[in-house]
Formats: structure tokens, C-alpha cells, sequence
């Protein structure tokens, strides 16, 4: 038997009682992920209601006065980190709870299903009035979200803290302003020395959508996923990752049929979100510590596996044999022309397919707006405008219509007002992930020619997934690497690789 | 909008507080369905943690004393049949929840899940020993839930209710005793005249499995099952339906790579199933009347699809083509070739495996063998003996091992004793259904020849489907079609069709 990490008494009866929340966040995710790759159209008439009666259930064990009790009780007692990091872990979600009177959470819900539709359709035939009134009311509940959850500083605090624990704007304010004012002059000076291709053949070379499957699935088993036993891979609308547990984590990629670096680098990515939870500490099974900590260190593990990793000369050489098998157009290319085919750098308008130099940019811009939807007063009417001119300031390119500009992300629609900087804040720990690894393994590259990845996965089950939710994202950092988010070393990275 | 058809206020607060039972049985069903159609294997690990929990919370809210109240009221007040259906499911569901005190329920859950694992090796190793001490506990819980139950004449009854609502053993025995009688003469001389083939070359035929998937779900759109809006085909090691609601209704079938009849005819068979959720009232979604009403009942309406449709002429020539469009081997044969290949008639071994003619033999051995184990005291190692001389006396035959003796089935090591008569009471009603249908559209088998399944659904939701479980099983029977179950119509339709 594994050692009882657990010990206080509170501590137990809280995890008790939190069983039965566990179970319905485990049949929540079940049903999300079924939802996206599974479900017959018409399901969704009664998958909501029991998406929304699952919610309202589990949101009332959370209030519980009994459990609600037992945690501030624990919160007093003497606790191991585990046990603390598991009162802290409820004492955030009981507080977020807490904080949302019912009917706020009846509109908010009601508001993000309707200017998802709305969105969906402004995006579809161009139109950003029909989508208008409905991101002027996201801004106004986002507002008030701020105000029931409290901040010291700014609202928009208030949200970034849903997303990344401890985050502030006095934290990304630095960070974000090196980033801006470092990486233009890069970008200008790799467009102008023009030995980074800005397009690539590759990216018009039409795939076999079975084909591409099994090059999916083999680079999957190179990397280590353990499909059949703990995970598979399908196909949903957009990539993503779920978790029902430590011991069942899935991804999904899409297939268009051209490009195949999208889904090929998808793959690579949710890989990398999923081996994070597939290396929490089986302790915690069932105990609200047992997943990835936050948004941005999750992010920080996707990046690692697609940029630091999926990136790289090397791995373009080890996976260039499984693409030439299965894709009959590779025999016209090299390993070169496929590790230049992933590193194409061209400003362009849409985030989700940015290149590492680009795509922080892209944060920058929906940080702004976000500062100004939330602690200012915009109005959603001037936002496109003050997009494309963002736009036009960061990366030189001015948007021709809406869909290439700002509705082209579902998360304002969706009412995640304040999720997009912990992309930034993933990216950029990954380059710093890249420098500590390499101290400890510094034949990580050839490790990563020859598909060694054994020890990379434990070096990262080390440092970071093996602790799940026990610390909070800054301690994490600070615990395993000595320091915090520190865009220097994005920057040289940046440098190094595509200027020499 | 549609009519409202609860309107009574009580009905209303009831189905209010049962809006969350309902969910927590949808999930349970998409986890159910997820686990057989997807789950990788470690997934078990948490899968049946949650279900645990789940059917603690649904147990638990079932018996709130404000539910159970607020069901009691309602029952003395006027209510339309609707209202009625509601009472009666709950009250029922209540009284089962209420009757088995949580130590037996723990029991219980433990007792299957070992015998089940017991009864897999046991199979395997075809070694009867390693189920035997399990299945004594199984005869042992089984005549426990009897006495929990309670019932007025034979334990046994208590058992059968649980799964046919108010069946008891003496509706039965008249059943069964007439079958028994009448079906071993015809049997023998089915056997003795050798019209009919006891064996076929396209048993032998291997099939290549993406082209049989492909085979299945033409005849799936052929039969006019909603795919894709409301539907699945998925495989899963056995073939079942499962409905997430009326707009969510999946089947699964299995591809062993031969003798094609056993995926195709599952397909049909299951779309039957299907089609009744399918069919039922939409007024009813979210209320416990919005399923199927008993097992025997819903299996009438597959067998109605396999047997009664699947295995004629009619249907062997409509779906000649589909065949041997993807099924090369399919130019070696003729329309009359995969007529007789689907009726074949011979005593064998496997219940799964049976024919038409026979399969009712095999559930009359499992009813006997039941009733020893319920209302008498016999042991479990007396058991594969009784089950062999059975074998014997009704079929002719006597199995040489276990696994194709009393280990074939899952059933008792699932602690479901008193679910196999269903099997036959929703056999034997599919041919009652045939006379009736008959009488109504005079050309029904011009119908099924032409592929025009539209107005057969029609009567079947008219006739059965749409009432959900509003009447219990006898009473719609009797409304409908003014009889109860009737052994006299499978009779004349296996001498009919076998002896013309």
C-alpha cells in the first residue's frame, strides 16, 4: 500500500464528503467530452438540463454548512502540505461559490449560451452587430463578477484569478511590456533578414485523413501516451483535453485535410496537457488536489511538448520517417523542409494559428481590450476598431474583416473574460522549462532525436506534475525552479532560435 | 407549443425535485455507455468510484422524506393517466429504494462485481469450481431481496417484478408449460422433414470489418434509424441500446470477422430497442415515464425487428444488394441463400446463438433452474448437472463443458436472477404483434420488401411506443391490443413458417 499522505481527521471527512462532488465533476467532464465527440445533434435537448441539474448539485455540496465548517476547521489545524493544499483548493472554490448570488448565475449562464449562438452566427455571415449587444453584456456581467469576487487593486484582478490563481495586473504589466517593447524589433529584424520562410509548400500538400490518423497515433506512441490504457485520441470540432481521473485522460485533434502541421502540433500539444495529469501523484485520487494547478502551468506543459519539443530539428528528424511511410507527398521533402514547414514566422491575423514569435502579440492585444472592457468603460461597439489598431501597431497588418479580427475566439462569448493571458504566461514558461531541463539533462536534444523521452516525462513528473494542486502556481515555480514567470527567457529563446 | 400534459400541482413539485434524479441517470447512462463503447481500461479505476457515488446520490434523493411525501399526496389526488404513470414509477422505484437496507445494497454491489470477475475466469478456464462458491452467495442475496421485497406467493415472484413490472410465476407457468409441450414435437419435426438447412456456408464466410460497418448502418438508414441527429452505431464487446432521453438513443454491435448474420441481425434487433425510446412521447422528457415500461416489453419490440421483419424473405431481399455491394463473397449466393442462411434451425449449446425455434427452450431451462434457486434449496454444485439433464430433456443435446453449459451466461454473476423470462415474453409478443400489425396494414410484408418502414414505425409508436411507461406492462397490452401475452401466436407462427 502506497503511504497515507492524508492523515488529520478533518482533513478525512472533508474528502469524504467531497467524494460525491468528485463523482459529479467526473460525470460533468464525461458528458462535456461526449458532447464534443460523440453526441447526435439533437442530444443537446436534454444534455444541457443535465449539464445544468449536475451543476447546481454539485455547486450545493460545495455550500454545504456541514462541509463548509469542516474545511475552516481544517483551516486551523496543523496540516501537511497535501492536507493544506487541499483546504486551499476549497477554500477558493467555496469562496468563488459563495460569491455569485443564484440569479447571477442563472443570467450568466443564460448570457454566455445565447452570445455563444450570437457569435457563432456574427462569425459565420461577418457581422459583428449580431454579436454586439451580447458582448456589451458579457462586459457588464464580467464587471459585476469583479465586484462580487472583490480585488484590491483593479477588477480585471478579480477575473485573472479564476483562471490563474494569484495572477494580477501587476504581475503581467511587466511582463506583457518587456514582451512588447522586445519582441517588434525581433520580429521586424527575422522578416527583414528574411532566412525564416513566411510560407511553406507543405502548408498546401492535402492529406489522407486515415493516413494522417496513424501518423497522429504514432508520434502519440513515440511520446509515451498510454493509449488503450489511460487514454485515446478522437476528433472534436476544436483540440482539447479532458481528464475523468488520473487514469483515463483523452485528447482530440481535427482533421482538414490540408496543413497537417494543425493537427500533427495539436497532437504534440494536448500530449502535453494531458501527460500533466496523467503524472499527478495517484495519492491524490478523488481529493481536489488530484489535476494540473492552473490554466497558465497546464499551458506551460502543452507549449513545452509542442514548441520546445514539436519545434525542434530534432524531433522533425525523428518523426520524418512516420510521416514519409504514411503521407506519399513527404517523398518530395526533407527533414529540413518539415522543421522549416513548423517554424514558419508571418505576422497573420488569427491567434490559434500564430507562430512563437507572433502569438504573444496576439495576447497583448486582447489583454488591452480586456483592461479597458473591465476597469474602463468601452463600449463593445468601438472594440473592433481599436483591435484592428492594435493589430495594425503589433504586428503591422490590419484586419479586412471581423472574422480575422475580433470574433475570431468563442471565449468572450463564452464569458472567460480574462483567460487569454495565462496562454502568454504558459509560452513563456516553457522556454524557462527548457532552460532548467536542459541543466539537468543536457543531452535533452539528442534524448529528443533519438525519441528518448522517458526521462524527459519524469524530469516533468518531478517538477511539476507530481504535485497536482498541493501548491498554488507561484509557490510551484518558486518550490521547483527558484523563480517565477520571467519573460527573459522567451526572449533569448526567441533570439538564439531564429536569429542565430 | 406543445399541449401541457402534467398539470396537476403536486405532479409538478414532484417532477421538479426529480429533474436531478433524472440527470444523475443520465450521466450514469453516458458513464455506463462510455465505458463499454470507449473507456480505456485503467479507467475502471475511477469509473466505478463515481458510479458508487451516483447511485448514492440518486438512492438518497429518491427517499428524500419530502419526495416520498409529495409522491404519497399525489397519489390521492384526481390525476390524468400521465400523472397517474408518474406515481405509479415512482412509487414503485421508492418502494424497491426503500426495501433493501444499505448493508445489503453494499453487499450486494460487492458480490456482483466479485462473481462477475469469478465468473469471467471461471469461463475462461471453463473450471465451474471458481464460480461455484459466488453463485451460492448470489442464490443467497437473490432469496434475501426475495424476503426484502416480500411477495404473496413464491419468492421468486418478488424477483420477476423487478424486472417486469407485476409479472409473477404464476403467469408463467402456463406459458412456459404450453411452449415446453408444443415446441419439442415441432422441433422434431422441423428436424425430421429437413426443409429447413440446420447449417450453411455463409456461416463460414469471413467479412472485412470497415465493409460490414458500412453494411450495417445502410440497413440502419434503410430501417430509418435517425443517425447522426439522434443516433450511433458504436462497437462494444456485447451488443446493446442505451437512451440518454428521447433525442439521444445509441446502439453498439460487435464485428467478430464471420458468419456476418450475428453483427447484422444484432443491429437490427437493437434498433428495435432504439426505436421505442426513440418514439416515446416527447411530452414526457425529464419524467420517469419517459422510457420503455418493462423489459419484456421492450424486448417484443426488438424481436419484432430481428424476427419478425429480419428473418423473412422480404427483408433478405431488400437488403440483398447492400451486401453484395460490400461483401465479395456475397456473388456466390442468391436471395433464397441468405433467407435460409438467417433461419436456420438447430439445437445447440449458446442461448445468444439461437434460432427461433429453439431459443425459448433455453429460457424455459434458466426459468427452472431459477425457481430451484429461489424457492427451493438447492446448491450451486448441483446446478451444471440440472442444467445438462435439462439440456437434454428439452433440446436433445448435452453440453461437454461448462462454457457451453450454465457458464455462458452473465446473468447470475450479475446477481440479475429473474431477468431471463423477459426474453420470452418479449419473443413471443413480437409475433402477437405480427397478427395485429397484420390486420391493420394488410401489406405489410410488401412493405418491408420495398423498404417502407415509415408507416410500420408509425403504428408501433401509435400502438406501444408512445405511451412510455404511462401503463404498467399488462395494462398497455391490454389497451392496445386487448390480450395479454398469448403463447398461441408464436406457435402458429413457428409451425407456419417452419412447417408452411
Amino acid at each position: 500500500m502506497a503511504e497515507e499522505i492524508f492523515q488529520n481527521d478533518t482533513i478525512k471527512q472533508i474528502l469524504g464528503h467531497y467524494r460525491k462532488i468528485w463523482a459529479i465533476g467526473h460525470a460533468q467532464s464525461v458528458l462535456g467530452w461526449d458532447m464534443e465527440v460523440n453526441m447526435p445533434k439533437m442530444g443537446i435537448t436534454e444534455r444541457s438540463t443535465a449539464q445544468g441539474e449536475l451543476s447546481v448539485l454539485s455547486h450545493n455540496f460545495m455550500l454545504e454548512p456541514k462541509f463548509v465548517e469542516l474545511v475552516e476547521k481544517a483551516a486551523g489545524e496543523e496540516l501537511n502540505d497535501y492536507e493544506r493544499g487541499v483546504v486551499r483548493v476549497l477554500q477558493r472554490e467555496i469562496k468563488i461559490a459563495k460569491a455569485f448570488p443564484p440569479e447571477f448565475v442563472r443570467e450568466l449562464s443564460e448570457v454566455r449560451s445565447k452570445a455563444t449562438m450570437a457569435w457563432a452566427e456574427a462569425k459565420e455571415k461577418d457581422d459583428f452587430k449580431k454579436f454586439e449587444p451580447w458582448l456589451d453584456r458579457i462586459i457588464e456581467l464580467s464587471k459585476k463578477a469583479a465586484e462580487y469576487l472583490g480585488y484590491d487593486e483593479y477588477p480585471y484582478d478579480a477575473l485573472l484569478d479564476l483562471y490563474e490563481e494569484g495572477l494580477r495586473t501587476r504581475d503581467l504589466e511587466p511582463i506583457f511590456g518587456k514582451l512588447e517593447k522586445e519582441l517588434k524589433p525581433i520580429l521586424d529584424k527575422i522578416l527583414e533578414e528574411g532566412n525564416v520562410p513566411r510560407e511553406h509548400p507543405l502548408e498546401k500538400e492535402e492529406y489522407d485523413i486515415e493516413a494522417m490518423k496513424k501518423v497522429n497515433l504514432k508520434v502519440l506512441e513515440l511520446l509515451g501516451y498510454p493509449l488503450r490504457t489511460r487514454g485515446r485520441l478522437d476528433v472534436s470540432p476544436h483540440p482539447f483535453t479532458t481528464g475523468f481521473g488520473i487514469h483515463d485522460v483523452r485528447i482530440t485533434t481535427r482533421y482538414e485535410g490540408f496543413d497537417f502541421r494543425r493537427t500533427l502540433l495539436a497532437v504534440v500539444h494536448e500530449f502535453g496537457h494531458a501527460l500533466y495529469e496523467l503524472q499527478v501523484d495517484e495519492r491524490f485520487m478523488f481529493s481536489p488536489i488530484a489535476g494540473g494547478v492552473s490554466l497558465g502551468i497546464h499551458e506551460s506543459q502543452s507549449r513545452f511538448w509542442e514548441n520546445i519539443i514539436g519545434r525542434t530539428r530534432e524531433f522533425a528528424r525523428l518523426i520524418y520517417p512516420i510521416l514519409k511511410e504514411n503521407l506519399p507527398f513527404m517523398s518530395k521533402y526533407t527533414e529540413e523542409d518539415l522543421y522549416s514547414y513548423f517554424n514558419i514566422v508571418r505576422p497573420d491575423f488569427i491567434r490559434v494559428e500564430a507562430d512563437e514569435v507572433t502569438y504573444n502579440m496576439h495576447i497583448i492585444l486582447r489583454y488591452k481590450l480586456e483592461k479597458l472592457m473591465v476597469n474602463e468603460d468601452v463600449k463593445a461597439s468601438e472594440l473592433p476598431e481599436l483591435w484592428n489598431d492594435e493589430m495594425e501597431r503589433l504586428l503591422g497588418i490590419r484586419p479586412k474583416n471581423y472574422k480575422e479580427g475580433i470574433l475570431q475566439d468563442i471565449h468572450w462569448a463564452h464569458g472567460t473574460v480574462g483567460y487569454f493571458p495565462t496562454y502568454s504566461l504558459g509560452t513563456l514558461l516553457a522556454t524557462q522549462i527548457r532552460s532548467y531541463i536542459l541543466k539537468d539533462i543536457p543531452d535533452f536534444y539528442e534524448k529528443v532525436a533519438n525519441g528518448e523521452f522517458a526521462p524527459i516525462r519524469e524530469w516533468l513528473r518531478e517538477k511539476v506534475h507530481k504535485y497536482g494542486s498541493v501548491y498554488p502556481p507561484k509557490e510551484l515555480l518558486e518550490r521547483s525552479f527558484g523563480e517565477g514567470i520571467n519573460p527573459e527567457y522567451f526572449i533569448s529563446y526567441i533570439k538564439e532560435k531564429y536569429l542565430g
